[in-house]
């Protein structure tokens, strides 16, 4: 493994949404012992789907991490099918939300346990080592957060709604993240910001992804009191999101979409960023802003380009131990 | 439809276990209109697997008089797959209950159904409804009832433990209905079985598919209230029974394997018995406890010989009507 040694026995904690996250920890636990690797992940997107508990983020991570994860695609399970959700049509004629019969046994498995009493980071330990996984997953919350899209003409839709079933393509007024000043941490989720030798921000959406974490009861402190840096992979390349509906929504407040408005949505917080190389002109410009910078394709398409900008990220975040 | 003219305009009611009963109604439903047919559909062997609940003989009816149950086999839905069972066994290595995919869309509509506090005859009309049949069926309560093989050294078992998981191979010692004191019927099951012009006990196992329904407040009043002949099938013939367990738990209760074993079970209940051409020369002695008897081959592998025993069953009925 082709990365600082004094990584290797580093303890690595990310805060992570979905897809554009788990391209960047595929690339992680190709470089780190995966035990050493703790990802809080989103819950705001979680929903009820016929009558089972869906956390999108969480399963992505997952399947990632397990190893079924389809390469190109993001989400789900390689090689899932759509039997039970082709039956379920009979019953629920606009069902909108895809989910694959290899997938609905994980919420069919999730949601006995929450109703039988357990609490969702325990069920997703579960479910994570069902699937093999050696890291640690925790869902950012047991307590419901929701994250809630307001459109220009003032509707309000669950994410889901919003980016699934609308495909993304109202105007985002704001974004509320109902339930989120009552919410709780899950138990080793502070532990884990505070604790860790490195802290990755990987190219989630911020608005969607990791402003629900932050947000949370205890993280901005927990955050504060840090030892360690904390780097964030850029989720726009040249002028545009990678991928989703991120360039509309930092345009919606006036921030530009490039890594200086990323930047500036993560200000105080962020202590380097890695950054496209099509965005090298604005190096200056967010060194200037005290950050440091590392200049790679963030587009990580194949498992090569995510263990290639995952080693540029931990290269970064060992430099910027060594300078504290 | 050679059936008697009477009959056409005439409403039936059969209370029904699962395969057995099925094979005679999917013949029924040949000679008579569909909608003029109620079945009364025992729900003891219910039981949660996975979290969901499954209504093992009301599908099995559902299934059967919406035209996708499997011919040969009985249960289930034809050409279902097991891709959600396969992934379920990640997490319940010891999974033994078969459920398909499609069958699984049914599980999780009837349980979300359920869990937002419809109660399960109104679900169980959805579901009958989704799958176009025109029949009434009513699961014959909308409390837990549960029926409890105990085994002969003293173990309890569910009746899909005893007969799926264990292959029906343990000695029964009795069988217990939970919950049947407290249970009512549903509504409309004391009516139809009151003012139906005639009745129907299928070929189901007494002990397992219909005494938890016979049982049941308030039903052996309506049996004795009714203006309508009683028709039974008798489930053994040729001194053993058609299919399962039933030759065992006859011979336990010190009964012969044969319709007179089934007559004295339902004794003062049922006016007249289909039974099979083997035992033919039991009819005298039938005939002598004051049944009326009609002879035919009562074995239904094709839907041909339902539709001819049902015939059977209906005519006699028919005849029984009108000696009355």
């Amino acid at each position: 493994m082709n990365v600082p040694v004094a990584l290797r026995r580093a303890r690595v904690t990310a805060l992570a949404g979905g897809v554009g996250a788990a391209r960047l920890i595929r690339g992680v636990v190709r470089l780190l012992p995966p035990r050493s690797l703790t990802l809080v992940v989103n819950t705001g997107d979680d929903e009820e789907f016929y009558g089972l508990h869906v956390s999108p983020d969480v399963d992505t991570m997952i399947y990632t991490l397990g190893g079924v994860a389809p390469p190109g695609r993001g989400w789900g399970i390689a090689g899932d099918s759509s039997r039970v959700l082709g039956a379920l049509r009979r019953f629920y004629p606009q069902a909108w939300f895809q989910l694959g019969d290899l997938d609905f046994a994980t919420h069919i498995r999730r949601s006995q346990l929450l109703r039988d009493g357990s609490r969702l980071h325990v069920v997703t330990a579960e479910l994570a080592r069902s699937y093999g996984v050696e890291s640690t997953i925790l869902p950012m919350s047991n307590d419901p957060v929701r994250t809630v899209v307001e459109t220009r003409s003032g509707v309000r839709l669950s994410f889901q709604q919003y980016f699934v079933r609308r495909k993304a393509r109202d105007s985002v007024r704001r974004i509320l993240y109902r339930g989120q000043r009552d919410a709780a941490p899950t138990p080793g989720v502070l532990e884990a910001i505070r604790s860790a030798d490195l802290l990755l921000l990987p190219p989630s959406n911020p608005f969607t992804s990791i402003l629900p974490i932050l947000g949370l009861r205890g993280v901005g402190r927990a955050l504060r009191e840090r030892r360690a840096p904390l780097v964030a992979v850029s989720p726009v390349a040249g002028g545009r999101a990678v991928r989703g509906p991120l360039g509309g929504m930092l345009r919606g407040r006036g921030l530009p979409v490039s890594p200086l408005g990323i930047a500036s949505v993560y200000r105080g917080l962020v202590d380097g960023i890695v950054i496209d190389a099509a965005d090298e002109r604005l190096v200056p410009r967010l060194e200037h802003q005290g950050l440091a910078v590392a200049v790679t394709d963030v587009r990580m398409d194949t498992l090569a380009r995510s263990v290639a900008v995952a080693r540029v990220a931990l290269d970064l975040g060992q430099a910027l131990r060594r300078r504290r």
